[in-house]
């Protein structure tokens, strides 16, 4: 299953080695005007090398659009995003050809297939994501033509060391993220992970976190009941980052410990407009989003490539020693929120345009 | 969207109030046996007034197979389930015609279609699990038939009360849930819940939870990689239960706060199987099983019906005093139970039949 | 895959001679006001022993909408339509469970599948086309809501009995094709058509034909490239059904004797509009609807349940005489007139769901 | 919609005259070894230039296989085709920019998206089929792996030159079809054929025709009930290969006018085999495959771009004569044999992995 959504559909391909990572958007609607250049830099957002704990390898990572677009618009024909491979040294993984790497997925692509590309962790690497960033890009271009929707995602958590104060939403912007290396906005707890960062990387040791995300701005009605839920669809593509371990959304775990007259959001009627007192549901009720920001969080474990030595098995059932050489990040988390932002834009285009069948008065009312 | 699944396709169908609920399944093979009493008691297991807490709306369930099975045998064509609604009050609802209930779906259905049926909460009522609960129960006869796969689920917390100490896994049975009322396998922790309910309960208030959930012997290499990740399909069902928030598995959100060395599960070899030492990846690498246990824990949010007086909003924009009658649960974690169990085994049999194609030596090799 | 459709879905389910047949809808625009008898009336057309030469089964068939509908308009929740079994006699069939009927899905069922509902065709009989006839009714509803689209099928040829001339498509109507039992508007060849049928089934012989469907007043821009051709979806659902055997539309299997210069249709601008001054393309070029009418013929073989005494084999390969009793048509031809209207009201409603995301630029301009 | 199949899905992708057309196979099973130059050969055999008649493109369609394949072995990942655009020249459809060509594409994709990619008519065009080709030998290799199944399509008639005898199915050969240029395996009506295109060319005009085709040794049991019946699945691609206007499987628009016991088909039971003695069906029975051979015929019409001059619309809505140049086939029949196979195997590999979940008794009977 490579494919992602419904009315728009973007059916990933490509492994971490081969020739070229890309993937196919099939569903945009014609006469949207792209800009091509804030697609690449979407990309680039995601790149290596943008600080000291992220892996040495260079990736060029240009995006070729090989389809769909004429005259820098869109025709209604299948995108295909294309992202050459290289930099990629397979050697570096010709010694873990018969070792299964804990916490990987080389036994059970091998156990599921019987035959693998083993080069680079091949398709279950996050290089994959790259031309599914590039792809989030044109659908947050199709939602911006119509709607001021926003997405913001901020990491909130790395290892022991998270945010103990709430942020300004109101205020927040992708330039206050992405003023320092971990993409943490509030600068004094930024410093504390970096360092927390830079302490587990000298032991040859790795760090998970937290994401938070709020999509602001998005218009009542989006998403399908029973099973095309609007935190469901999100959730979904969140687990399928690569290392997310778990998602909630409003108040979350939190919630489990409150009573329903502390968690109910009493709704108000001012300047013209429905909004609700509180937030705790997180912008959506029944599936279907409310109006109100939405929000929601996701647990990244820490990256399973340690230099740190470990005992594994090989392809013959022996203990063997095991040293991953090779570039890992020491942190994924940072260079985790261009990809959960893509991702959350990928479900909203989806419920955007699903959502222009709901019902037959084509305009349906808006907060 | 109302269906769920790829090879094993799950339909749903129809409002509380309305006719019948019901739902079909494409895609099951032909040639199961089916015990027909174990379908009714699945869905007898989520019935309402199996205590004191619950909404005293008497349904009856009668589970009613109008197709796709022969001589108790699965023919291959779609299997149509239907249950009738009855002890139905829509009067009860009639009040509630131009009232926004806060945290329900009222507002975001009318905003998104215009059109709603307001009885009972209509299509986003709870009640529409129950023909999908049997729909659980005949794909875990399918995957049972083959496999000694079980899941288990049970409540670890009710409002502030949770278990303090981990389960026994290895003993745990359905016998031991159902063993109370809150289908919490620690009796004493089970008592100190039901007494937080029944306080709670007298305030006009309500409680929400926290579900945990155990796949015991799953084969190694269930799941797709990239966009039908094991774990994200669970998400996604779990998500669109009606009161769900959250959803983590393995270590969860606690991983964000571990190294790489701590959460890594070295791989073991010993009496000629293949396991890991530990399980925090929970069961699923690179969105495979990898043949340990699947664990996972999903947090519900307390019911928005509650007895105390609220303010709402009325169609008219006006605010007005609501107190909410019917027939409601002060806490819907326990009936939760069977739910969260069925969709587990949605999930797992779409997994089941989509592993079949995997690879051309149709039969891959088993932990 | 018993599910026709991408936005405008249909999920079939039912056997001749189970409970019930039906179908679900899913996809449906909430606020669509429906004539529910027009559905009614709709499956009425479709219906047995409205002629002499029809099987005497006797089928009520009242359909039943279980949900989606409130108040008499759609909620945008999935349509189920029901339609109980009655008249069904069984034993009629019970002497043919081991015998695999010539040119019958007997064989091929038990092929595929190992186990299969005998009676009465199960799963493989016309008769759970009853429900989706319901189905294509409602399809029908949601595009005359906005546009004056017309579907008109006749029967062009009985056997060796064909209209001569053709019809004068401006003038023809439902009311002119169901003025005779044989469902052709020329009433000289009607009779003609009934002679032969009823000379045909004198010997316990049956008789095939042909069915000519023009859809009027289509929209220009239906359909979709590729692998969403309109003529494809269309010759889908018409291959679809149980006798077709062949599908033509616009010159059809003429066109390949022809040149270009003489299939090609010039585009005339007249009164503000375009069109083409001849119709060879039927409609339909690259894929999608040129705003002319559209026209296409579907051959239908003779039923194969015939009286006249035949050899066949049963499950132990013994050769056995085989005389079909029951209660059968002699010609199906008529009475599939209602079910190739319904097909391609089913085709129409998902092109027009799915050709509302075709442009940013909601409104595309029209013929 | 740019996807074809359920289990073993094909998503096309690319316009004629942009950087590449190209497609992605997901579902195909690993560790299947694929024959890469036997891919080049069917992609080979499409290519322009073959004979006098067609296209004097030059077309090196080198096919890259991007992804899914690691020592000439599936790996179970999406495998992605790419062939570059070259020789392509842009320039000679400038003039064509805002002229409507009568009976293509260029009308309804400007109805439909508003915006469209003029260039050698874009998407619409023939080549998309390259590395749909290409895919379809994948899907063959697929089968053969198992089965011992045979595809072979042959010209039965070009304008109004046809076979009049029967072909000998049992010897026919690709090298028989492939022995002239027009393929039709019988070398006398080829000659006149060939005659006839080069007649017709000297106008300026094109011809159309019809092509047979047979699949040979497929098992009992392919194809689903209902909405997915191997016929319409078959109807439904063909259909989707550009000038194709019609399709007939078994005896076809001929069956219309036999009686049931002229088209019924017995059963013997010979050698310990099930056949059938005569197959009018052809060899399929409720939509799926009885073990038979398949045979079905399609019609294609005259390529719509004759050098003729002729008189069309342009954008202004203004007549204007129209003289076609480029360079474009007089008959294009014989280049859409390997179209037709293609997508037949494409078709197949679907029907062969969807009929390996219809029964818990994995392996059904075969003939």
């Amino acid at each position: 299953m490579n494919t992602l959504g419904y009315c728009f559909r973007v059916s990933s391909f490509g492994e971490s080695h081969g020739t070229a990572v890309g993937c196919v958007i099939d569903g945009c609607p014609a006469g949207l005007s792209l800009n091509l250049e804030a697609i690449q830099q979407a990309v680039d957002r995601r790149k290596t090398q943008q600080n000291t704990f992220s892996t040495a390898r260079k990736e060029e990572d240009r995006v070729q659009i090989l389809s769909g677009v004429f005259d820098e618009k869109t025709t209604g024909s299948p995108i295909a995003l294309l992202i050459h491979n290289q930099g990629a040294q397979s050697s570096d993984y010709e010694a873990l050809k018969d070792i299964y790497r804990p916490n990987h997925a080389d036994f059970t692509y091998q156990q599921k297939y019987g035959h693998r590309d083993y080069r680079g962790g091949g398709r279950s690497s996050i290089r994959i994501t790259a031309p599914l960033v590039a792809a989030g890009d044109i659908a947050r271009q199709l939602i911006q033509h119509k709607h001021i929707t926003q997405v913001l995602a901020y990491v909130s958590q790395i290892g022991e060391i998270s945010l103990t104060e709430p942020i300004d939403l109101d205020s927040l912007s992708h330039q206050q993220i992405d003023s320092n290396e971990v993409r943490c906005p509030r600068q004094e707890t930024a410093l504390r992970m970096r360092q927390h960062i830079e302490e587990v990387q000298a032991e040859g040791d790795t760090l998970g976190g937290i994401i938070n995300t709020s999509i602001k701005h998005v218009p009542a009605g989006w998403g399908q009941p029973i099973f095309g839920k609007l935190q469901a669809e999100l959730a979904k593509a969140m687990l399928c980052i690569n290392t997310v371990k778990g998602f909630e959304y409003g108040d979350g775990f939190l919630s489990a410990s409150r009573k329903g007259s502390e968690h109910n959001d009493s709704f108000a009627y001012q300047d013209h407009a429905i909004s609700t007192k509180t937030n705790h549901s997180g912008g959506i009720q029944g599936g279907i989003s409310n109006g109100m920001d939405i929000h929601f969080r996701v647990a990244l474990k820490p990256i399973s490539s340690i230099r740190k030595p470990q005992e594994s098995l090989n392809t013959q059932n022996q203990t063997v020693p095991l040293t991953i050489g090779g570039r890992h990040d020491a942190c994924a988390v940072p260079r985790a929120i261009p990809i959960v932002e893509a991702y959350t834009w990928l479900v909203l285009a989806d419920a955007f345009l699903q959502h222009k069948n709901a019902s037959i008065s084509y305009e349906t009312p808006s907060f």
